[in-house]
């Protein structure tokens, strides 16, 4: 079980380590495509498009239903969420990291006041 | 800029697509460690994994300090924040499919609720 988790990570996150692959997703979001849309925005073949669908498609983050010669692709979010809970636990440590420079800014912006009150004073 | 966050996201991606990488970081969200007790927990050369450590460190998810011979490394979880903000894009494409699975089996149970009634009054 924790494997396949771990197999299916893989997938999703190596789908998402691609610029062209990540367009095609956020293509996606707006509707339906065919492989051929879904290549229309890159300087790029018919076949090389399609290999970037098959590795969308093999991460579980695309499905096609066959319409006589086109193939149609939708997204399919599902396998998102299990990253986005992966990535999710790490959370605490860049909050952390926000909580920190929150709290050096406040005391800046203090320690500010203070001084030009003094110069003020002067 | 828009390019440089592309690329970032890549460095990213592809740092988080493999099972030891991710183990490392879970590894360092307990604290800072040595490239050799990372290592520990896999099969594997002090070579490799330090080649997998210079693979986080490269997508800025992991930072090194040196004392003497050894390389303390540390979690740096800012990038996965900026991954983070981009898979949560998707999330109403996953919300909406938990949303329909809910009301699915909402009118499943009060179908099977009727039904029951209805055996009962017979």
């Amino acid at each position: 079980m924790v494997e396949r988790t771990e197999a299916a990570l893989d997938r999703v996150f190596h789908a998402l380590a691609d610029p062209t692959r990540r367009a095609m997703l956020r293509r996606l979001a707006g509707g339906e495509r065919s492989v051929g849309e879904l290549a229309e925005p890159f300087d790029m073949s018919f076949a090389a498009a399609a290999k970037h669908v098959k590795v969308l498609e093999g991460a579980g983050l695309l499905s096609r239903s066959v319409e006589g010669r086109t193939h149609r692709c939708r997204i399919e979010a599902g396998p998102l969420a299990e990253a986005d809970r992966w990535i999710a636990y790490y959370e605490r440590f860049w909050a952390v990291r926000l909580d920190d420079l929150e709290t050096a800014l406040l005391r800046h912006m203090s320690r500010q006041g203070r001084d030009q009150k003094k110069r003020r004073g002067k």
